[in-house]
């Protein structure tokens, strides 16, 4: 089994992607439609941001069925901070969408990415819809992924099969970016479907354990967003005889690789990003500090323009691990940057600090700091922090 | 009283600056020395990062007796993360500022900032204590101010007079920024001196009192040095008779209003920072909450490049208070930026964005979120993220 960056077709699916106009670049794909040809498992995860967008409260309450049939999402409004008008225009949104494709508006849910604080145009998007619903293709899926970009640079999908239950499966997923990325319970927007006959438990179960290490290992600016929302829908119709353990331990597996894949193109193409860095801290003493100094590290701006500026810089990386409320002995600690070791208890070892210098000129590269005070351990994806990270951030303005 | 941005004569005390060639740039000052006539009843706070400096070990211990007769301090090299040969090479460096100015070694204490990693030249050092010994002066404390610098861009010194037992008596401070900033139970270096004739457990009591509307209360980068430290000393040269409540009372204030002024000023002259942004949070259900709402706002890469492009970014500050943790309900929040209310219970106010954006454009501004839950509120002072942030980081190697 491999992880293939590209769109694949899943049985039992259509997608499309059109301009409805609520972009402000004239042409560019704003509205896509993922839809199951009979209601599908689902399961969903979400932003633990406290202020959350009007989609996300509407699909929180529609997916407790366990069964969707389709996904309407935009770019360019996030219909966040909008209040009850927000809301309306979220179930709105959903009973146009039923009524075009011909479901009940209990099996659509909605999703929006864009700017803060306003509500888009009604009639823009119901004529959005009925052209996306006209132009739903099995091999649409990445007009869908275009449709949902805000500042990405390139659309990002990944895609895999296997066999289970006799049958082979495809599992196939569409993610956004770029900024306000820091999930901690869920992420931006992302969307998996699969044909594997699987019920909405065995989903929840399957997209559950593939967060961990995929995007909730993540982070390009350390900012939460209000519409992180992940949604994984099965429509079964590559049939199957009844599944084994085993069949679903590699449903799993293909969840979590795809997952995984995704994220890491999330950060790949970051705001501004020259370069994907994973941050590695072991030895840790407990989980707890494993997570918060890999995090700290990823986090820290001073940290990240080193990066950018291809700086070995050791100090930095100490500084932010020894103030993430983690136990750190510095005597005992050892650090490689990009597989050179660069310190080794309680000192810096300055002669391979202009090799560890040529190596960060990579576009991806390691960072692994053992603690050597315990057995715990994790993993952070970050990127760089370049001058267009402030250049895009600056001037995308409300 | 009003505390005035510049030097002080302060009766007790004599300073200096003088260029050891600890530094990259030929003839900077890096050395500097605070020098009391007599040992100066003293007290200090420290950095709560996990990997602290050897100066900072050294000073800890020191301070313990609350005596001090003489800080020497260095930029150019922090001396930190440099093991047992750190903390001998602090030692080393109180010895000889003993020597040169005929005290114990055991009432000096050092200081060190620059590059984490790395030890300085003793030979270098000791010259140039020699010289900063002979140039002593009343009227030193700029020339001490310069020596202390890095990446800031201007020295940094502050000074009131008050009444206090009968006497006039002077509190002055120098301190030093320009990046890695975010205390929390001390800041980076900074020095009060005052000829108040105050015990060192007065002097405690002042210092701690000031921190949490002073050096507490900032950050630049959300980064936490490795040797923050501030330290306060009194010559009691001024005189005065016992000291009443009202006396110390007044005492206090003086040193949290030259503390305020210079964290104020550190943060104005943070790396690449165009402005000063105050983030007031009112209205949290809880102390904690109002603190860690309003040091998520000022810390968000997103808010402070928004501040950078004068863009009245709602959706940011409101993500940013969202996933701080902190209670909050976005139907009750209010939110006022430069003054001109942007939210509502709920609602982007979008008529008043052009006029919010236009008070943007000054060089200092305040965020207020009133979250109508409680009755706590905090107050942090920030920066805006410039692309010169990210120059002064990817260039400023190891």
């Amino acid at each position: 089994m491999g992880v293939h960056l590209g769109p694949a077709l899943v049985a039992g699916f259509r997608f499309s992607g059109v301009s409805a106009g609520l972009k402000h670049q004239a042409g560019a794909k704003d509205l896509g439609l993922i839809v199951a040809d009979a209601p599908a498992a689902a399961t969903a995860v979400f932003s633990a941001n406290r202020i959350k967008a009007a989609p996300v409260y509407v699909t929180m309450e529609t997916i407790r069925a366990g069964r969707l049939q389709a996904v309407v999402a935009n770019s360019g409004c996030a219909n966040s901070f909008t209040g009850k008008a927000g809301l309306k225009l979220a179930h709105e949104s959903c009973a146009i969408t039923a009524r075009e494709i011909g479901c009940s508006p209990e099996l659509v849910v909605p999703s929006s990415t864009g700017v803060i604080g306003h509500l888009f145009d009604i009639g823009k998007f119901g004529a959005g819809v009925r052209e996306a619903a006209s132009r739903l293709r099995d091999d649409g899926m990445e007009d869908f992924a275009r449709a949902i970009m805000t500042t990405d640079t390139h659309p990002k999908i990944a895609s895999t099969a296997i066999r289970m239950g006799g049958a082979s499966v495809t599992i196939a997923g569409v993610a956004k970016g770029a900024g306000m990325i820091s999930p901690k319970m869920a992420t931006m927007l992302a969307y998996l479907v699969t044909d594997a006959a699987v019920s909405a438990s065995q989903l929840k179960v399957a997209l559950r354990a593939a967060l961990p290490r995929s995007f909730n290992a993540i982070t390009i600016d350390g900012d939460m967003s209000t519409n992180d929302m992940v949604i994984l829908m099965a429509s079964g119709a590559a049939g199957s005889r009844s599944l084994s353990r085993k069949d679903l331990d590699a449903f799993n597996r293909g969840i979590a690789e795809v997952s995984a894949t995704l994220a890491c193109e999330l950060v790949r193409d970051g705001e501004g990003a020259t370069k994907l860095v994973t941050v590695e801290v072991r030895g840790a003493k407990s989980p707890r500090d494993a997570e918060r100094c890999a995090r700290q590290i990823a986090n820290s701006p001073l940290v990240k323009t080193a990066f950018f500026g291809c700086d070995p810089n050791v100090g930095r990386i100490l500084m932010a691990a020894g103030s993430s409320g983690a136990m750190v002995e510095s005597d005992r600690l050892r650090l490689w940057i990009a597989g050179i070791k660069v310190a080794s208890r309680g000192s810096l070892l300055v002669d391979s600090l202009p090799q560890a210098a040529e190596k960060m000129r990579e576009q991806e590269f390691t960072v692994t700091l053992d603690l050597k005070l315990g057995k715990s351990s994790a993993t952070i994806l970050t990127c760089d922090l370049s001058y267009d990270y402030v250049k895009i951030n600056a001037e995308y303005t409300t």
